[in-house]
C-alpha cells in the first residue's frame, strides 16, 4: 500500500485566522485558569500535535480502514499500528490536555484542544477515537467518582493504561434511553452486580492495553422506570482483586461490520453472564443519564469535530486534484489543440470546492466558537459570564453536532465527485472519507434527536435566555462587520434572519405553552436546518470581518482574505435566502408528513 | 450469508398507476409499431421480470456486491453466479425486447422495457449492466453497422452469446472526448488496426461468455483534432478469423477498485501493445461521436432509471424497518411502561420515508414519461409529432439522468439514517445501495456535464421548441389537475414555476446570443436543479390528478392515492419553493465562485 500524497488535513493559516483573527484566544489566558498558559504555549503544542498527525498518524490511516479489527476465540484484535499509535497519542499529553494539574493535566482551554483534535481526527479518526473516548470517560470518573473509584479507574485511564468506552445504547432500546434494561443488584461488598447486554459500543474491545472500563448506564433493582431510575456504573472488562486483574464477566458478544471509522471496533456486549460482573456506580443513585449527559455533551462536540476534520481532510484532497488534474477547457473554448486546463478552471468545479470550503470553514469556527464559550463557561470570572455562555454552549450543541454531520456528507460526496471516477475507487481516499462521515448523524444521538433537543429544550431554555445571548451575539458580529466595511447587504441579511429565527422560536413556543406538543416539534428537523444556516451565516460574517480588517492592515495574505469573502459571498447568497422557506414550514405548521399514515407508503 | 427479507423491489400497484392511471400507456398499442401488443401483453412481460427479478435476482445481489470480480494471469473473473444469470435473462429476451422482429425482437414500447429494466436493476444493478450495455452495443451496430458488421458482431450480442461495451473515456482525457488519442490505422483488408488506452470500461472483461466487443472511439489517421476526428470501432476482444476466434490484442490493463456495482468489473484496457487488434469502423467517419451518442442518449434514461431502481429499494427497505422496529415513543408521552411504538410513529421518521418517497416516485414518473415521449419519438404516427416528442426527450434527458443520481444518493443517505446504527453496517443492505448510488452522478457524464448539457444546449433547442412544448405539456397537466379537484395552489405554483424557469431561459440565452458564454452556463448545476424540481413538481401534478380521478371513481385504494397527494403535498410545500431562490441566482449571474480564483482556496 503506498503511502498517501502529503496533506495538510487542517490549514495552519486558516487555524491560525480563527484561534487569533475572528476569535481572540489569547484573551483566554487573561483567565486565572489559563494564567500558565500563552499564545507561545498556544503554539507549541499545536505544532506538535500537527507533526504528529501528518507525519504519523495520516499515513496509517488506509492501513487501519483496510483491515479492520478481527474477532476471534472471544477477544477483539485491532490493527497492530495502534500498539505504538496509542502510546505516542498519550506521551503527547492528549488524555489530560484540558485537565487541571491534580490529576496530570495542562490545563488547556478546550478552544486549543478542539482544533488540536481536529487534525488527529483529520488524520485518522479512528486511532483518535480511542483517546477520545477514554478521556470522556476519565473525565466522568474525574467528576462523579468517589475517591476508590478515581484510583481505581480513573487514574489508568489518564496515565494512558487502560481505555474506556461508553455503554448506554441496547438492542431492544436505541436510542430510547428510558428503556434501558440492563440490571445493577446490590452486593454485600458495595459494589453491584450487572446483568444485561449493550450494543454499538465503540473500542469495548482492542489488544493494545490491558484493560477497558465501560462506563455503563444499568437500572438498580426496584428503581422506577423511565430514565430517573437508571444509575451509571464503571464495569470494567478486567476488575483489580488481591493486587491483579481478574476477568469481570464481561463478554463480547458479536463484532458490528460498520462501513468506516474502520480502526475501531463497534461490539455487542453480555455482561454478566455467569453472575459475576462487577460494577462501581459513579454518581447518585437515578443520576445515572444526568451524569452521563456530560459525556455526551462533549461527545456531541467530539461528534461535530469528527464531522468538519472529515469534511477537512477531503476538501483538502480535491482542491489539490483539481489543481493538478487537467481535462476539458473553459466554457467558450472548443479548439482541441490547445492544452487541456486543470478542471479547477471549469465554473462548476470551483463551485463544488467553494461550497466545501463554506461549509467546512463555516463548520470549524462553530465548532470554535462552541468551545470558546465553553472555556468562557467553565473558567469565566464571574458567575453570570458563566451562566451566560453555558446556555450558549447548550444551544450551540446540537447544531455543532449535526451542521458538520449532514453537510459534511454533503461536502465529502462533492470531494469524490471532484474526484470523477477515480473518486469512485477506494484507490484514492475520498470515498473512504465518505463512508466515515456517514456515522457522524447517527452516533450520540441522530440528527433527529439533535433536532428535537434544540427545538424542544435549548432555544426555550432559561424562558428565550440562550435565544437573548445568541442574539447578542450576533448583534456584536454585525457591528464589527459592519465596522469593518463588510457588505452591508450580508449585515442586513444576517440581521432579517435573526429575527426570522426568533420569531419561529416564539411561535413555536406558544404551541408548546398550550399543549400542542405534536405541533410544536414536527418541523424539528427543518428548525435544526434553519438554524444551522443561520449560525454559520454568523461564523461567516465574523470570519468577513476578520478578512476585512486582514486587508486593511495589508501584508501579504490577500489571497487568504479573498477566499474567505468569497466563501462568506457564496452562504449568504445560496443558502440564507432558504430561511424564510425553513421558517414558513416551521410556523404554517405544513402537515404532509404529520398526516402521512403507516399503511399510506 | 444469509438470504435478504423480500422486497418488492419496486410497487406494483404503483407501477400500474405510473403506467395506465397517470400516463396512458395503453394508447401506445394504438401506433402502427406496437399493434401487436396489448396491457395483456405487457402485463405478461411484466409479471415474468418481476417474478425472476424478485426470486431469482435479488438473492444474488448480496453476494455478488460481497465478492467482487478478480483479476488474475491477465483474465478477469466474475463472480460465478453470472454463468447462471446471463443466459435466464437473455432467455426473458430482455436483449431483444424494443427491437424490431427482424433481429429476433418482441418490439415493445421502451416504457414498459423502462420500468421492467427497473425491476432488474432494483434487484441487482450489475447483474443487469451487463444486458444494459450488451443492448446498447447491439443496437448501436444494428443502426449503423454494414451488413458484414451486423453479422459479425450484432447477431451474436443479441443472441446472447457476446456481451458488449462502451469504450470511449480514456486516462488523460476522462470527460473531455475531444481529447480521445486512442488511434485507427487503415489495413489492406478494409479493417482497421487499432492502438490506444481505455479506461473505466464496465464490463470489459468477463468468463461467462466467450467474447466481448468494444463499442470503442479512436481517431484515423490525419483526422483533424477535436470531435470531427473521431471515429467509431467495434473492437472485439477475439476476432472471427478462419471460422473461429483468435485473440484480438486487447488486453486488460488494470482493475479499478469501484466502492460499488460490484458486480461488473471497470477496467482499464490497452488496444493493439502488439500491433494487431483489428477494429471494424461502424458509422461514417468522423462522425463517431455522433453516432456513440444514440448509445449514449439510451445509456443516459438507464442511469437514471438505475438511480430510480437503487433508491426505490432501499426506499421499500426503510419503510418496512420502520413499520416493524419499535423504539422510544411519540412526541408528548413520557410513560416508559408504555410498549414502545414503531419508529414510523415518529414524525422525523415519517418526514426521512416522506421525502425518500416524494423523489423515487416522481423521478420514476419523469423516467417513464421520457420513455413514453421516446416511443412516440420513434413510431408517432406523423412527422410533427415525432418531432416534437423527440425534442421532449433531448430535453428531459438530463434532467431524468442527473436527478435520480442526486437526490436518489439523498434518499439512499436517509434510508441508511432510517435504519440507524444498523444502517451503518453492512449486516444490513442500505449501505451497499447507497454505495451503488454514487456511480451514477458521475458515469455518462457528470451531473456538470449535464448541466451544461441542459443549459448550453436543450434548453435553447429549436429556437425554444423544445421549452414551449415541455410547456405544452405542463399546461395540459395543470388543466387535468384543476378538473380532478387537485389543490389549486398547487396548479397556480406549477404555472408561475413554469414562468420562472422559461424567465431564466429567455435571460440567459441573450447572454448566449451577445457572447457571454461564461455568464450563461455559470450556473448550469442550479438550472439543473430548478429544472428537476419544476419536471418532478409536474409528474407529482400529475399523480396527483391521477389520484384524485382514483378517489372519486372510488374502490378499495383510498390509502394509496391518499400516500401520493401527501407525497405531492411535500414536494409543493418543500422543494418548489425553491425554484425562486434558483431563479435568481441564474439570472443574477451571481459570481462568488466564478471570481474565485484558484490560489484563493
Amino acid at each position: 500500500m503506498t503511502a498517501p500524497r502529503p496533506n495538510p488535513l487542517l490549514s495552519d493559516r486558516d487555524v491560525d485566522f480563527q484561534l487569533y483573527e475572528v476569535l481572540d484566544a489569547a484573551a483566554l489566558c487573561a483567565l486565572p485558569a489559563f494564567s500558565e498558559h500563552s499564545r507561545d504555549t498556544f503554539t507549541l503544542l499545536l505544532d506538535s500535535t500537527r507533526r504528529f498527525a501528518r507525519e504519523v498518524l495520516y499515513p496509517t490511516y488506509r492501513a487501519m480502514d483496510a483491515e479492520p479489527p478481527e474477532f476471534k476465540h472471544g477477544r477483539v484484535h485491532v490493527h497492530p499500528l495502534m500498539r505504538k499509535l496509542y502510546p505516542q497519542m498519550v506521551d503527547l499529553g492528549l488524555l489530560t490536555a484540558t485537565r487541571p494539574p491534580e490529576v496530570g493535566g495542562q490545563q488547556l482551554p478546550l478552544t486549543l484542544h478542539a482544533v488540536s483534535s481536529a487534525y488527529l481526527m483529520a488524520a485518522n479518526l479512528s486511532a483518535y477515537a480511542y483517546v477520545g473516548l477514554t478521556l470522556g470517560a476519565a473525565h466522568l470518573l474525574e467528576v462523579f467518582g468517589t475517591p476508590e473509584v478515581r484510583e481505581l479507574f480513573m487514574a489508568p485511564l489518564y496515565r494512558g493504561e487502560w481505555t474506556g468506552t461508553m455503554a448506554l445504547t441496547e438492542p431492544q432500546a436505541g436510542s430510547s434511553l428510558a428503556d434501558v434494561r440492563t440490571r445493577a443488584t446490590p452486593a454485600p461488598d458495595g459494589t453491584w452486580r450487572i446483568q444485561g447486554s449493550k450494543i454499538f459500543i465503540s473500542g469495548a474491545d482492542q489488544d493494545f492495553t490491558q484493560n477497558v472500563v465501560h462506563l455503563t448506564l444499568a437500572r438498580t433493582e426496584g428503581a422506577e422506570t423511565g430514565v430517573k431510575g437508571i444509575s451509571l456504573f464503571a464495569v470494567p472488562a478486567r476488575r483489580p482483586e488481591g493486587g491483579k486483574l481478574v476477568d469481570n464477566d464481561v463478554r463480547v458478544a458479536g463484532v458490528i461490520h460498520k462501513i468506516g471509522w474502520k480502526g475501531i471496533p463497534s461490539l455487542a456486549l453480555n455482561y454478566g453472564e455467569e453472575g459475576d460482573c462487577h460494577g462501581w456506580m459513579v454518581g447518585p443513585p437515578g443520576r445515572g443519564l444526568a451524569c452521563m449527559f456530560q459525556m455526551m455533551n462533549e461527545a456531541r462536540i467530539m461528534v461535530g469535530l469528527n464531522g468538519v476534520a472529515t469534511a477537512m481532510v477531503a476538501y483538502h484532497e480535491a482542491v489539490a486534484y483539481a489543481r493538478e488534474r487537467p481535462q476539458g477547457r473553459p466554457a467558450g473554448i472548443r479548439d482541441a489543440t490547445k492544452p487541456q486546463s486543470p478542471i479547477i478552471e471549469h465554473a462548476d468545479v470551483r463551485r463544488m470546492l467553494l461550497r466545501q470550503k463554506a461549509i467546512v470553514e463555516g463548520g470549524l469556527s462553530l465548532l470554535l466558537t462552541a468551545s470558546f464559550q465553553a472555556d468562557v463557561a467553565l473558567h469565566g470570572t464571574d458567575e453570570d459570564t458563566r451562566k451566560r455562555a453555558q446556555l450558549l454552549v447548550d444551544l450551540l450543541t446540537p447544531v455543532a453536532k449535526t451542521f458538520p454531520a449532514e453537510r459534511g456528507f454533503e461536502a465529502n460526496a462533492l470531494a469524490v465527485q471532484v474526484h470523477g471516477g477515480y473518486g469512485y475507487s477506494s484507490e484514492y481516499l475520498p470515498e473512504a472519507w465518505l463512508r466515515d462521515q456517514k456515522l457522524n448523524s447517527i452516533h450520540e444521538g441522530t440528527s433527529g434527536i439533535q433536532g428535537l433537543d434544540l427545538l424542544g429544550r435549548k432555544a426555550m431554555a432559561g424562558g428565550g435566555a440562550a435565544l437573548q445571548s445568541f442574539g447578542e451575539e450576533v448583534a456584536a458580529t454585525v457591528a464589527r462587520a459592519r465596522k469593518s466595511g463588510v457588505e452591508p447587504a450580508w449585515c442586513d441579511a444576517m440581521e432579517k434572519a435573526l429575527g426570522e429565527g426568533a420569531e419561529v422560536v416564539g411561535a413555536l413556543g406558544a404551541h408548546g405553552m398550550s399543549g400542542e406538543v405534536e405541533l410544536m416539534l414536527r418541523h424539528s428537523a427543518d428548525f435544526l436546518d434553519l438554524f444551522s444556516v443561520l449560525a454559520v451565516a454568523w461564523r461567516w460574517l465574523a470570519q468577513a470581518a476578520a478578512a476585512k480588517e486582514g486587508l486593511a492592515r495589508g501584508g501579504g495574505d490577500a489571497d487568504f482574505y479573498e477566499g474567505k469573502l468569497a466563501a462568506a459571498q457564496y452562504w449568504f447568497a445560496t443558502e440564507v435566502p432558504r430561511i424564510p422557506l425553513l421558517a414558513s414550514l416551521c410556523r404554517t405548521g405544513e402537515d404532509s408528513y404529520a398526516r402521512m399514515r403507516p399503511e399510506w407508503f
